[in-house]
């Protein structure tokens, strides 16, 4: 017997369908565990410098600026969505608007070596991670061109990779993008009735509730959400009102590096070795919906693939309501050198 | 060299990056012709109706309901989304709001053969597919705890096909989802600015322009839409302002075989028979927005796997400019015995 319930996302105030049955069924499920090619032509690879191209940050123990001797390294997108030279343009052809596609688009290579998954480093060498984006925003955030950025992962080709080759990717926006913005928007229509930030609401609540709470022992907690749009879908973020990024802390960075691999060695042991996106959400650059908003870290495994019901209604089905999926991850017990 | 822009979807106000680059790179895209697996225990099979459950609709030729004789046959979804046995409860619990699964989950199979696909349906009986769509929706827009329905098919396990034989559901909600939500409340903004429809304005645009008209020869015609999402997506649309499918004249469906079968043809032939969405977006049932909305078919063939980037902006990158799918399609000369 089916049992489906429609659930209300707090802040953007998008719907889902949670399928609360007992036992989700084979065919809701694609479980194919990420695989790295050997990467015999890697450009991200330790060697390869000049093929990625100049870097703009590295975190370096040694060696000259686009020699070998780093552990993360950013360059440029050599195929930029939207590119650092773009004009602020906008055209107008009757109904039709368009811009010069202005912005920024850089990836951050995680690790000098080819094989090796950004959950595998050890929680220093992600931190280090964390620190290059921080870096990166903090230096984007001072071009006035732009409204916004966004951090994200890809990890497998079923999430999108191109390369396998563990690294993530910041783009900034002369816009407030739709994703970013529904929640910047949802966040003000709750400041603006309550006076208080939507996150920490929701946070307040779950850590009382305690069924979707996957880690709640440190400054950075981890929460399956409420209306999680895909089963194990995750949210990493501050316990106290926080609503940039890159304003964080060293300290902080150190315990949401702990965190981050926490909960992704759980995603990996819980859907065997996932593909996953990573999107990190902060405040807009404007500083107008700091008291609203507070940054986090989405974890998105992609073990479901959406058809046309996702696209026409936009109202995903997620098959493991978010209670079981924190009840799983809270109960694995990856064991491993550095956990 | 990337060339980029970003374009406003004049119906929802949502952007895209559309890459207007010559040549696409070989991993924007996915390319995996859609596969049919022998059918030996497939329920949507001639002779298996026992095993789909029974029918709420079919087109008949001979032979008792339930019993083999049908070229159309409409029967309940063994696993839905949502439940005709819902309710109309809701629940708060905090910030959190839950509401009942209540709505209507059908499944169209569309041929009693395994390996036919929609397609390859004479333009006589795909026009009985789009009679049953026809038919069932105004049927469950007969029942008042319905806000509206949307009809979509899955054509690939790449658009998140779970069965091989050809079908396509449709389901009913007891809210606007998500997606048709944001068409209509952008389409009821521009009717209140200027007393029009928008799609009827976009239509007139794009017949005089001419560089995103795929087909524009018959009362449905055929586009690329301006902020299209995914290369190759296409919008088929009656030329004048008619807000449901539903009250669609036979003759109407007529033209709508033609031109949907005209359009899969090309489509095929220039992405190699790939998987594909089809969504049907009519006026939300309470006819409020009839002045402002439109049916339309969006054709979305799924060869982009869409990343981080997307989930993390909610702006996908589309590899190829509607101006160049536009051009593609109409200069593909399909063969067949049909066309």
């Amino acid at each position: 017997m089916v049992d489906t319930e429609l659930r209300r996302d707090p802040i953007t105030g998008g719907s889902v369908v949670i399928d609360r049955s007992p036992h989700p069924h084979p065919s809701d499920f694609v479980l194919e565990p990420v695989r790295i090619d050997a990467g015999l032509a890697c450009a991200f690879c330790e060697g390869r410098e000049g093929d990625a191209g100049a870097e703009l940050l590295a975190w370096r123990d040694g060696g000259a600026a686009n020699e070998p001797g780093w552990s993360v390294r950013v360059v440029a997108n050599r195929r930029p969505m939207l590119r650092i030279e773009g004009h602020q343009e906008r055209r107008s052809d009757g109904v039709f608007e368009t811009r010069d596609g202005l912005g920024a688009h850089e990836a951050v290579i995680e690790t000098p070596l080819h094989d090796q998954r950004l959950q595998d480093l050890p929680a220093d060498r992600l931190w280090r991670v964390l620190w290059a984006w921080r870096t990166r925003l903090q230096d984007l955030k001072r071009d006035t061109r732009f409204a916004s950025a966004v951090v994200y992962k890809n990890h497998g080709r079923a999430a999108g990779a191109r390369m396998d080759h563990s690294h993530s990717q910041v783009a900034a926006y002369p816009i407030l993008p739709e994703a970013l913005d529904a929640k910047v928007r949802g966040a003000a229509a709750h400041f603006t009735w309550t006076g208080r930030c939507i996150f920490c609401d929701v946070t307040a609540q779950e850590l009382q509730d305690g069924r979707r709470m996957v880690s709640d022992t440190l400054p950075i907690i981890a929460i399956a959400p409420f209306a999680s749009r895909v089963p194990f879908e995750t949210w990493l973020m501050p316990r106290v009102h926080s609503p940039r990024f890159e304003e964080a802390s060293d300290a902080t960075l150190g315990v949401m590096a702990v965190v981050l691999k926490d909960v992704l060695a759980r995603v990996d042991w819980a859907l065997e070795r996932p593909a996953y996106n990573l999107v990190l959400h902060t405040a807009p650059f404007s500083g107008e919906a700091d008291p609203a908003f507070h940054w986090h870290l989405e974890v998105i495994p992609r073990v479901t693939r959406w058809g046309g019901l996702e696209w026409g209604s936009g109202v995903p089905r997620n098959p493991v309501s978010p209670e079981e999926a924190a009840r799983v991850l809270r109960d694995v017990k990856p064991v491993g050198p550095d956990l």
